[in-house]
């Protein structure tokens, strides 16, 4: 901890700026940073995220010298509002909110109104006039306290609120008067009473302390907990706590609040894009309990404020050289800012952001690598899209229209509560999760869902917020429909759905449309080809692609891969029409059956190869051999093994047999790879020949072909030049059948742990590496991917790893390997080619380490390769930036 | 190759010594130093191992400037021997045979009489006055050529041999006469003609050359390919072959032909041990054809020889200080040494001897150590015995005795052929393979046996040294029994022994013995305890044992470990009064339930580590929490399930359900080791508490116990600090609790590549490490044990590898994270203790390594503790001197 655990603000100054926000979270030190520009803010203090765990260890008490402080900042807040805590005459009102390094909307707790008792509330209405306002605060106040601080039941203050109404006659809160809310402010009190046993603390200062501890508390509550897992925020110290004067967006037609973002984060257009409510305090805006006006409106209800706030917002976006999300309040015509961050956005709107700030002389290029565009923009874009969307509308197929609050197609089954998504998706079901609204406590199942639908809230909602930040498609505020958790039904006027039933979201249109509509994969836009161009411009990594056909290839190609860095051999031998042979070879009694099955499967796959050979012409093309353990063609089902049986001719005792033989306790561990390739040398020479014959004949036809043969599962440098002879005799054999030469380019795949410990021997057989580091973390971990769900997330929740290692690569112990690989093998062949193929091939913070590492490049799936290309560039300015 | 491909010697001279034994084959180096120390050895010539495979490569022709060579040696031959090939006033005569560095007896070829055709027959016939021998000389020769050289089959010449002598109304070779050699002569060659399409070669340099280049050509022959695959013999050049002038044995009753030892070896008393044959060729005795005469009966038959031979042997034993195997030769009252070479012998002859020599002053007892007792030896001597033999005798149970060939007791099956015991003991059967005589096709069938049985042939045959050398029962020349392989029937007198049934053999008195008799462990001897405690002057390692109860755990102490280096506690849940608990434990629905089953575990559990920890009173006991995962613990077959379901009261369904839950794909790499500790904390729990409440019980009563915890399968830090941070709360629980101070000792396993990529942070939170060996070797090849079968087998034949790593610690690789392991983990804590304790802890080429690595302590199976002091202080003493 610094000496002083809190720094205050104030317009024209500030005890810290924008680079302290780890100290002071993203609120408080975008708080300071618009203090010390100037702008209206109402005073307040923040205290530093270091005195989070010392406060959750002491259960929320706060330690003495905190107190001193809180006291000095009181003060200080006095001072300058001149105004006093607990003063009747002029109370000062205070909120307390959370705010960590990293924004988790909603995800923590803030009390408002904070300072209130009978006698100030007394003391308001008589300042403010407004007495039915003063009884309000009370109420809310009373109301928050008691969910926040005591963990009392938000329905014991919804309830009566909600008779209350009905029993008045009235719709909204603001239509009850003085002595409504006066008797409300009672109830909720006698309610506190009841259930904690206390009288409801008058002096607000024990009311400050224990807000104050209550807020860090909210730090490790369930859902914040759940919501930094699901986003995999780790290493953080905590929330910050800000206090500060309150302003009233509540005292009538000439106030109010709201949120904006500096652009339209949906489209990226250049507008002003948010809302507000007049007459309300802030959080009724990011409820979505009244639905509130565009921003636009604004200029016509008060013109001054409206221009005020432009001039103000487009400052803090040039400051920050970014979109801004703000809030404000307007107390009685007077403007306030009350925080502002980085907007987040659609990945469609990134990329258009991206160039316009850098075309606007707001951002550079590299910004926009490294801040405006994240790995996670690009993959929401290529995100599948409808197939067709004329079709369904045609088809009257669109049942309702709600708000487009998070662009995207998704296509589920539908279910009503969070829960079910998530046991649904564990059952591996594609579900829309429908909600009336959405809550913080709903995170969980809104990630597990396909889509998500809300029947009320706008486009600031809590639904349409979290859905934006992950991508994920959402329809809000579809008013036209009726969503019933209890019945599990889903109405509009007669017409029912089910839980279970299909249902479609164009999170970019709003539309909710009927049935399980098909779906189409993404394109690359001029705006992401535009930002990705400046990627390539600075990054060194390569990117390959992992295609095993013609067309993945060509998707690959137009995604901007420059070579396959994997194709799988053994998919092609699934394909119908060639499963038959290779079942055969599989069953063959003796050499001469086998290398007829074998001689048949040839054909197959040289066309194979000719196909994906000429889709990537000029471009390298590495070919896998034969990796899977032979048991993975033969069926485990009686009736199918009957089936095969009668097709090729065999007793079906025979096929039993042989699936019993080829049984392994271990697969994974099993006679599969080079290991086959060793054992049974006629299929690596099969192989061989079709990717030799293809390559020939097509350079015969003048295509620029450029084939590669990796050797899978080496673990001693003996294997690979056992499959090398092979190889390379059967490539000299069609060479001189053909009069083609082409170049014998022959590798292994770097993925048992004796690999890479024994790299320096291995390179000397081979031409490039490639490792697999699906397998290699299998084996380094002693984890089957398999089984390990059992036992991973616990992992991961219990911190044990940072994260799940098959989705990034753990640097320490893979990543060791990794490295004494690269090194070996560059020493003992200096020419080696060094990739990767596995799945970390697709993921940013393994490419960050693939680059560190210093390997030449990544492969990965198609539809990863334009994020990767961006996360090589970002690797490449980090490494610049040191 | 060095310039000379050649080297020559005879008594006074030789171009070669005993040091070059890589180069001249054993026979050839040992040949050169008895020439050396001018002993009288017929004159000859060694072609270097070198050329073997350049031979091998051209299919048997020789290189021309070796053949220049051979030609200069055949003019020294004539030269010192005064006779000239060929001629037939003066006949030379030669022997050509194998000699690799390594000893593999009767697994190559050799051609005797090798110079004759009609003429020196003839000359031969006329010169000797003994034409019967001339024509029996040409007759072998043909014989020898035609299957050694042309690959004709031996029937072709023992048939006519056979009928000729049913003819002629003979029983031995000898009483044939010139004329009917000479029609045998001519049957054989007429023979060859009609195998080969050629006249059998007259020009004794052709003869030569072909069957200098067959012998070269023996070595790749299956048998002797399958003999270096069973003995483990790699890295060897190949054969060198030996040409020798030929000395006859067969030329009356004043020449004979014999073999001995310089001790007895099957006992290790000092007497010169072995037979002869009047009047035969060297072939005669070994191949069991003739049963010889003991070694004694020379004294009476040729005084004046035996008294040569005993001088000159003793005078071969103290210059290698070793027990010599000797091949002689008499011709005409005239001694030949024709080979020496180190006994084979049986483990209780060796380290009898080993004391013997050293008492003697012959060896020193680092001699004993690294040369006179190897770890085989110490191993033969652990091998079981019968639990009571004089019950076998009383109950009349032996049904005949052999030649107690070599000691050691055998219980199994009886088959009749080589490939018979091969198959029957893949289907885990126990066989005793019964044969008339063995030779050398069979050595596959006779090393998957557990004893070997024959009916014709003496100490020294076949069956007898092959048995010694392995350490396998034999049980030789039992002439009493009648064996057929056709009928599958070994018969005495009317009572018949079929395929299947059980006999013991007594190798030690050559017992053979009806039924299935009862083996008792063996113990240690004085003689090996003597060279035992030489071993411990000297080694460096400690050895400890892997013992999971009291009973092991004593048996341990008794063959000298200094602690239990692996307590399994899983074996203890598989006992019939706990398997219950541990599947309520597993089937439980909730934590009460849980805990309740684990409650009712913990007595038995504390009273295991009771019974080990007094047991090892004073030493350290290693136990490692629960490690399989927990599938192993439920019944698989529906019955059993039913069983289950019925016996701890829950739906059969339940049972089903559980076990289906957990399957898994790869159990290898599964939810076991720490992983089940880190989920379940209850079971970790649990066995803390039975260890310390056991140990602090224990220590009350003034037992000295030193319980460590070891965690199994960790991968990360994190994992072991998990684990460490519950052992450590229950143990000061239980220390609290009882009043006792014991020290807590907690460690890891290093056996997942992670741990030892990582070792550094592990170290940090471990007091010692022991490499699991075994999961390392799986992991870090990718090799399931339990699946590896499929191909180990071939890469060892293909030599991609060198040896199966499962067997022998793979240097290179788990190697090289052992020693990553070792620096890093010390690097981190200098404290740290480190072992091993996978099975590669008893093998003697890892035991080498790990003592190079610099681990503290070695942890094997109790039995074999003996043969790791023995390894350790090979080890030890091969550092010392570089």
């Amino acid at each position: 901890m610094s000496e002083q655990l809190l720094h205050r603000f104030a317009p024209g100054f500030a005890e810290g700026d924008g680079s302290m926000k780890a100290l002071l979270g993203g609120k408080g030190s975008a708080l300071a940073d618009m203090c010390k520009a100037g702008l209206p803010v109402p005073p307040g203090f923040t205290i530093e995220t270091t005195v989070c765990h010392t406060v959750i260890a002491a259960g929320g008490k706060l330690p003495d010298s905190l107190k001193k402080e809180v006291e000095s900042g009181i003060a200080f807040l006095e001072h300058r509002t001149g105004s006093r805590l607990g003063d009747p005459s002029n109370p000062l009102l205070v909120s307390v909110r959370s705010g960590a390094a990293v924004s988790m909307p909603g995800m923590m707790d803030t009390i408002l109104d904070l300072g209130m008792n009978d006698e100030v509330a007394v003391g308001l209405a008589r300042r403010t006039e407004r007495p039915a306002f003063a009884w309000d605060c009370f109420r809310r106040f009373i109301d928050l306290f008691s969910t926040v601080v005591m963990g009392l039941p938000h329905h014991a203050f919804d309830e009566p609120l909600e008779e209350l109404k009905k029993e008045r006659g009235v719709k909204s809160d603001r239509e009850l008067n003085e002595a409504d809310l006066k008797r409300l402010v009672n109830e909720y009190r006698a309610t506190y009473r009841a259930h904690t046993g206390e009288e409801f603390p008058t002096d607000p200062r024990v009311q400050l302390e224990r807000a104050i501890g209550a807020v860090f508390l909210s730090w490790n509550t369930e859902r914040a907990i759940k919501y930094r897992e699901v986003q995999h925020l780790t290493g953080l110290a905590g929330t910050a706590v800000t206090v500060q004067a309150m302003v009233f967006g509540n005292l009538g037609q000439t106030s109010g609040t709201g949120v904006l973002f500096t652009r339209n984060t949906a489209t990226g257009d250049k507008e002003l894009y948010g809302e507000y409510l007049v007459d309300a305090q802030g959080e009724d805006v990011v409820a979505g309990i009244r639905t509130p006006n565009p921003i636009s409106h604004l200029e016509k209800d008060m013109p001054d404020v409206h221009r005020q706030l432009e001039e103000t917002v487009q400052r803090l976006e040039k400051y920050a050289g970014d979109v801004q999300d703000v809030e404000f309040t307007i107390q009685e015509g007077k403007l306030f800012m009350l925080q502002t961050r980085s907007g987040k956005r659609t990945g469609a709107a990134a990329v258009k952001i991206a160039g316009a700030l850098v075309d606007e002389g707001i951002a550079t290029k590299e910004d926009a690598l490294t801040k405006l565009v994240g790995p996670e923009h690009i993959d929401h874009m290529l995100h599948p899209h409808f197939a067709d969307e004329a079709a369904y509308r045609k088809a009257n197929l669109v049942i309702a229209k709600g708000l487009p609050a998070s662009p995207g197609a998704a296509v589920g089954r539908i279910v009503f509560t969070a829960n079910e998504a998530e046991e649904w998706k564990k059952r591996g079901e594609k579900v829309i999760l429908v909600r009336t609204e959405t809550s913080a406590e709903d995170v969980g199942g809104m990630h597990a869902a396909m889509g998500i639908l809300t029947t009320r809230g706008g486009m600031t909602s809590h639904a349409a917020v979290v859905a934006r930040g992950w991508g994920k498609p959402c329809v809000a505020g579809c008013g036209e429909l009726t969503a019933s958790e209890k019945t599990k039904t889903l109405t509009k006027s007669g017409v029912e759905f089910h839980e279970g039933d299909w249902l479609s979201l164009n999170g970019a249109t709003g539309e909710v449309i009927r049935g399980k509509l098909e779906l189409k994969d993404a394109e690359i836009t001029p705006e992401m080809a535009r930002v990705l161009s400046w990627a390539d411009e600075v990054r060194r990594l390569g990117v390959h692609a992992n295609a095993d056909t013609p067309n993945d290839a060509r998707v690959a190609r137009s995604f901007g891969a420059a070579g396959i860095g994997l194709c799988r051999t053994e998919h092609m031998f699934f394909a119908p029409d060639r499963i038959p042979h290779v079942r055969r070879m599989i069953l063959a009694d003796d050499e001469q059956e086998r290398q007829r099955a074998l001689d048949a499967l040839l054909p197959f796959q040289r066309d194979d190869f000719t196909g994906i050979l000429s889709a990537m012409a000029g471009y390298p093309v590495t070919i896998r051999l034969l990796d899977p353990p032979l048991h993975e063609f033969l069926p485990n089902e009686p009736k199918q093994q009957e089936e095969l049986a009668k097709l090729i001719g065999v007793p079906v005792e025979k096929v039993r047999a042989r699936v019993n033989e080829l049984h392994e306790m271990n697969p994974m561990l099993g006679h599969r790879g080079c290991r086959l390739g060793i054992t049974q040398p006629a299929i690596t020479q099969m192989q061989a020949r079709a990717i030799f014959e293809a390559a020939c004949a097509l350079k015969k036809q003048g295509v620029d072909v450029h084939p590669e043969v990796m050797v899978p599962l080496v673990g001693t440098a003996a294997e690979l030049s056992n499959q090398k002879r092979l190889v390379e005799a059967v490539a000299k054999e069609v060479i001189a059948e053909t009069g083609v030469e082409v170049p014998i380019v022959i590798g292994t795949m770097i993925e048992v742990p004796r690999a890479a410990l024994t790299a320096g021997l291995i390179a000397k057989e081979a031409e490039f590496f490639s490792f697999g580091t699906n397998d290699l973390t299998q084996m380094t971990f002693g984890y089957s991917r398999d089984d390990a769900g059992r036992f991973l997330p616990d992992y991961v929740k219990r911190e044990i790893l940072p994260t799940d290692p098959f989705q990034s690569i753990d640097p320490d112990g893979v990543g060791a390997l990794v490295k004494m690989a690269v090194e070996a093998g560059r020493a003992a062949n200096p020419r080696l080619h060094i990739g990767i193929c596995g799945e970390h091939g697709g993921d940013p913070a393994s490419i960050a380490f693939f680059h560190g590492a210093g390997l030449d490049y990544v492969s990965c799936s198609p539809f990863r390769v334009p994020i990767a290309r961006l996360a090589a560039a970002r690797a490449a300015i980090a490494e610049k930036k040191g």
